[in-house]
């Protein structure tokens, strides 16, 4: 009885059909494969739920099951309006026009795509959580090899105190950490269900939207239906979070690329992480880390075009919001790459430090220390040391010399001329600061670069990331139980049980 | 002994004086009235825990306090380089140059700074969270008012659905309880103290990093060294954050802006609310709304700014920081005053209900149910029952009908021509449609307009904003608990007790 | 003698093999096809000033231009550095490694890749050119139907006053008028060359710049060679011109959005421009113009992170500058699309004009002319007559009343009461504002909505877009003329002509 | 007979009062005061039509030029709404409501605040040429004295090849003028009259609006009156700009940064364009260059703010435009701060080139000019010579040896390894390529570093600066010339001729 052309549900009746071009410019087709699983899943548990709540009769339920078992296999196409029309076609040409009819029954297209993003975008943050704590290991673990590997640090990209490597490497882990504290602050509202929502308004059928929301693995629902289906703001979270992912990971690029250029020579990076110019034989180029450092852009530019795009729209849903959701995904790949990049490359990186104590001693890096010594053995304010030590470092530098050719003479001097006091210190003192190592052993307090304090942490570190991954094996389990729980209620309601149906799998 | 020039404090050893201009370019002084009271907390602690530490005497302890004490009531100007060397300068000319050259050992503005912005930063969010939870508690109030107000809503801005106005104002309750989430998430990265950190390598004095944490009432550290003074990524986070609720601001103000144009007639703006032409004397302009809904951009800029300064800096810190903190108090002021602005508003917004139901029966907006009633009494499948009304539409549009018009004739034909079907519906169930306050009734699953669930909604967002407001007097009582202890000890210790410190009271 | 692996042309002497997973994701390759054609004329052109400059001897200059002639037909994949690279193998693998081991004499890939991209960069501008004049002759060509179609206009979305259709649709012509102008301005700097810059410091062999740069039909140089390859400010003022582009046709979407809003109702979509509601079947949803709303987003994006990855970049070139590139392409892409879009959707609009007066008496928006008319006939101030206008109008709406029930008595009492003088107007004088034509028809100054001044305007509008695309055609011209020159020389130095080399012709 | 109570021109007509924090929050008086000459010069230009169109009588006209002389000396302040009430009121108290009242006449805020900033805006497009100018004249002053000083170049911050310091500065003088051609570009669109476009359809007072255009000293009209009022692509077309005058500078001031780190150690800054730690004695932070660095960020978060604020408003006047014009205002002083800044430092910067020659045999950029030799004396294909030298260079690498060891019997192992094929090279060729200023001297083709087209090329620069500098010069005689024009004209009609009036000497 109810013959409906598969190629124009929704159009024959308010309006007539809408041009191919118009067509082709407005459709979400293109990105919308990464949505197909999910919403597959997220019919099935609403066919679920209609069957339970005697909203739809059982037998028409078993056939949109079986239908939907079939549309996950569906190859989506440009000439598609969008993901959900193309599922509801597939099933409508499989279940027929009476069962099929009804699949869209308390649903709408508004809250259907709100709820697919979020069941794809907690499986993406969870992979991009074990990307972050992989790179978070790989630091930890290279770091453990450089406990005593000095290198110069440096403020204003000058001098300024010698650190060990690993204390650098571990700074890294500790702004990866809040990245990872971000996304895991994200995800709980990302996993909420908006489903049930309807257009805008829920629905008169007696619908149970909080049945639907745990066969689909939620946390909890986005409740009032306005919000539900007209909210963008865990996209744009999410893309906030991303970018501040991605500054880090540009800053972390930026080190490596200043320090592999010669003129530091800080680090190498290995050949099959460089390229060379096609014009100068001698290059070796750290691409890899360019590509990193630029993909901070691009990600930022996404943020912008979201949040620029969702500013001012008037509630509820309106088609800009299509626009919106690439950007999500575009960034959530580009952020994984990187990573994944880098906990390949960190672990190859050689540390150049021949040369460090010499290095030192020219870039005057025990000034600092100089000064404290000042102040603690020779009882100076340290405000006039800070002055006198500086006027050393002038007199040296006028003379070409380095902190090797210091002398008490060249200090009292310098105390003389610049803050007008009499200072007599033992050649000792001064030469006992040449070695780097014994600077950054002296710096043992908490969270500072000592050997015997960067233990201490690494050993933390280690403890803190097994914590954040189990925290997310947790919630993985999770969405793996609810999803083999819907799977076998829907191997009981529908006719021919098929495979399993995969909402958490995708990526 | 130490005659120092205060002019010039960090002058005159390694370089000479700066240019004037050069140092105006530079300064930061503009914007650091806003850090003055955290900085001198933070000196007091820090030479609190100096004492303590014996790494200073007691006496030279106490003369700095007494100095601190002063220090507070500076009033800075444009000479001076930024507030840490104003505070300095006070205190080496109050407490002299031997116990004062003593304030910055083991600290340099690196840590001082960071540890200043999160001090200040934390009072600020707190002061944010109270207005966002007053415009959500207002918010409920007025929903109360308009619980059975019928409005309609728009997808698209083509009439959609009626509802209620008390669900209208829900749906902004609950997507600012989302940004007070983040904002209390963000909060807890904020509340870290990276004193301690000094230049970025800590320090060779025997310093206690927790003890100043804890006097400065931060629950924990920004542990490693380079991270504290080289990571402004809570400054990103923060400044995301409040794009988000100025987003969610400007589309509450352009839903308001269009609703109060005549054409939509929904809401009317209290005269003292809007002004009119210098030369259409007609006018009634929602400028205040039109403010908030601008606003937005500019906060999206603010982190724009802040991210593209802070993309690919080299580790550690770098000037370019100094450029970012002032985005943070803009935007922070900025979404402040629009929240004050929207909770003044909103009660005393006027809902316009006057003909209604005409123009609910002009725009067609039961189709929707009529379509669940096909569904539902006539065993239509939702597609078809779809298509027949969407037919049905049309032809009363091509006849300049409304939905009163429509009869189970024009219904049965509209399913003939439509979908091939015969269809026979009582008239009653048709009229019984025309009433927007039944349609919204019908709607009473979760979430849902239905006046029975939004009065349970209601009860529900009174108690979370509550426990949001327990939860910010909580943070707010820890503060001020450090605060006063922090105040006691600095008079057990000053030799010349005053008034209290405040690094809280701040705005 | 030459035995080259293809496979591996930059690798085997200064470094090893890349990994095949860094080379992925540091290719360009992905986006390169865009530039193959650019890249080939290009090599062709290089080929023939060696030739001509004898740095390369005839026979190998004819094979290479042989070779190269083929090389147009290159499919791209995947496994390719980049195009520059595809080329080279391709003309190695034809020519053989001695007379193709030097194409890459005397360039390199940095000055090669910027001057593709103006190449192709030019090209896309003229067409982007012509899709901007054809929108602006759809809108002369409508509004010349709608020199008399009278609307109201809106400021801050409230009644103004009323112009005519033709008058708002003449102000987007301008509009785009001034867009047309900043991209001709852009095309000035795109269309210089950069060849021969070679890596960064040009070459030792004798080349000739000027030469390369006539053979590619450039305007000029780019002359300094560290300017050449370093800098890509072209490309990010073209990303801002199309930003404002976009920016313009949002808000023309927009209006139209508002417009055709029924409570607004000012024009009406056609069918085949919109899309209903998979839930909603009275619904009619601008989707085309929410698309082109949003994509203004999208552009933006794309300027900040093009613009965030050059700033702070090391001068000369970086790899950052390959993640710009594409930004640049979806932009030019993006907007082309929605110009076209416009150009369709335009003419089928329909525009309401059923009443207008009445809705014009609603709105009051007759207001200013009456406050004019005190001015002028009754010797009132302006600033007077604007607020009894605006005092009487407060009471037609306190009473309910429109501007039709307006009588020279409330006149004389509003302007008793709002300025305590005594007015006595002629009724005759109020009820000949009641014509919305007759208002718009008094304004006729320059850039008035009156139909006499909207003609004379249209007049010249079309002079102007003639103009302009004369001025297209030209520079199209110069382009076709370099090409079939640059086509003919190769015939004759090339051993086996072939077909036409298309620098130009790609989109 | 018209009394006007002052402070509620606006109010008591149509709306009551306005709340004052209302006012407040949506007042723009803050950033009035830039606008004050131009709103000043606007109205008078006004008077002068109004008297000669005979709108307003002769004595009027007078009066309110009278008064209108004395309201430039008005001060601003916060309880003021704006500007051009400030203005208005002042006349009005001065002049009487009678003549006062007729200010208003055929004028709104809304094209009079468009035409106040387009005229104080082409003043500061003017400054900022200056500006531009200024830096490119000290650069060309400065690589005067550099024509032979060698520096090395990179790209990707890895050694690339040497050049000269003048042929590095030479191409910030070529992309400065490049900006300056855009700011000029700019300025043709600023400098159109908005003026009599009204609210936004224009009035049936018979005004001339070429004439106040005229008097105003503009080059013609911004026609259409909805475009006239409702357009601020001028604004964002000069943030665009500017945003890419910022990020060449920060390219400059990143390059200097990396520069002036020891370990790079190619330029040095003098100590009073830097200054030092609070707790490293040792240092000399480049702070003015950070800034500047950083300061792009800052311009492009105000295009973003400005262009976002736009995007998607609806046509003509929305009060969201008032929130764009102070980025305007602040991106303008902040780009033209950093241009001064440079334009001081430049001149005082030391290159270091003790070392060169060594530095550039340790970092093998020869290897490019080695391989070009080969081609041209030993007939080895360019692409085999590229892999020889690379194999040749690596070898050097592996052995701790610089090109300085390199010897004819390393490069025939290099090319027997690498490409399998017998070279034998003459040892005074290699040693040839050992002094940095011969490889320089090498790449003599135009736009290269060879001194000898150095030379040329600064001759050429000085003229082309020249240039500008006499079309600004040009331009601004054009708007004193108009100005003295208004200023005469206004003394003959006014009755009391006082000072002049200045719309173009602002900053």
């Amino acid at each position: 009885m109810w013959g409906l052309s598969m190629s124009k549900i929704l159009h024959g009746g308010r309006l007539g059909q809408m041009r191919i071009d118009v067509s082709k410019f407005t459709s979400s087709i293109e990105d919308d494969a990464r949505l197909l699983n999910a919403v597959v899943a997220i019919n099935k548990a609403h066919v679920v739920m209609l069957t339970e709540q005697e909203i739809i009769p059982k037998a028409d339920g078993a056939a949109l099951l079986d239908a939907l078992e079939k549309a996950s296999d569906l190859t989506l196409d440009s000439s598609m309006e969008d993901v959900h029309m193309a599922v509801e076609e597939a099933v409508l040409k499989e279940a027929g026009a009476e069962a099929g009819g009804n699949l869209h029954i308390a649903k709408s297209r508004n809250d259907q795509v709100a709820t697919a993003i979020r069941i794809q975008l907690r499986n993406e943050l969870l992979t991009l959580l074990r990307s972050l704590t992989h790179v978070q290991e790989h630091l930890v673990e290279v770091a453990e090899d450089h406990v005593e590997t000095v290198i110069l640090e440096y403020t204003h990209l000058q001098p300024a105190q010698p650190v060990t490597f690993a204390h650098y490497l571990l700074s890294y882990v500790d702004a990866l950490e809040r990245d990872a504290q971000r996304i895991q602050s994200a995800y709980t509202r990302v996993n909420q269900c908006p489903l049930g929502a309807g257009a805008l308004a829920t629905t008169s059928f007696p619908i149970n939207r909080d049945r639907t929301a745990e066969l689909l693995g939620f946390n909890g629902l986005v409740e009032n239906s306005l919000d539900a289906v007209g909210s963008r703001d865990f996209i744009a979270e999410t893309l906030a979070d991303l970018t501040l992912i991605a500054v880090n990971l540009s800053r972390l690029a930026e080190d490596l690329i200043i320090w592999s250029s010669p003129d530091f020579g800080v680090v190498e990076l290995p050949d099959e992480f460089t390229s060379t110019s096609s014009i100068m034989p001698q290059k070796k180029n750290p691409e890899l880390l360019e590509v990193i450092r630029a993909r901070a852009s691009d990600i930022l530019g996404n943020f912008v075009a979201a949040t620029a795009a969702v500013k001012s729209l008037p509630s509820t849903y309106n088609l800009d919001f299509q626009e919106v959701t690439p950007k999500l995904w575009k960034s959530l790949d580009s952020v994984r790459a990187s990573l994944d990049m880098l906990h390949k490359l960190m672990p190859k990186l050689k540390v150049t430090t021949t040369d460090l104590t010499n290095k030192a001693l020219k870039s005057y890096v025990a000034a600092t220390e100089l000064a404290n010594l000042l102040v603690r053995k020779y009882n100076v304010p340290f405000r006039s040391a800070h002055k006198i030590v500086g006027a050393l470092v002038k007199s040296l530098i006028d003379a070409k010399l380095t902190f090797a050719d210091a002398t008490p003479q060249m200090l009292a001097k310098a105390a003389e001329d610049s803050a007008g006091v009499k200072l007599s210190v033992q050649a000792a003192d001064i030469t006992a600061l040449a070695d780097p190592l014994k600077l950054v052993e002296a710096c043992n307090v908490k969270g500072g670069p000592a050997p015997v304090e960067i233990k201490r942490a690494l050993c933390e570190r280690e403890k803190q990331v097994f914590c954040t991954k189990s925290n997310i094996s947790k919630m993985d389990k999770e969405l793996e139980k609810a999803e083999s729980k819907l799977d076998s209620i829907v191997q009981q309601l529908a006719s021919k049980p098929r495979g399993n149906g995969t909402f958490k799998n995708y990526t």
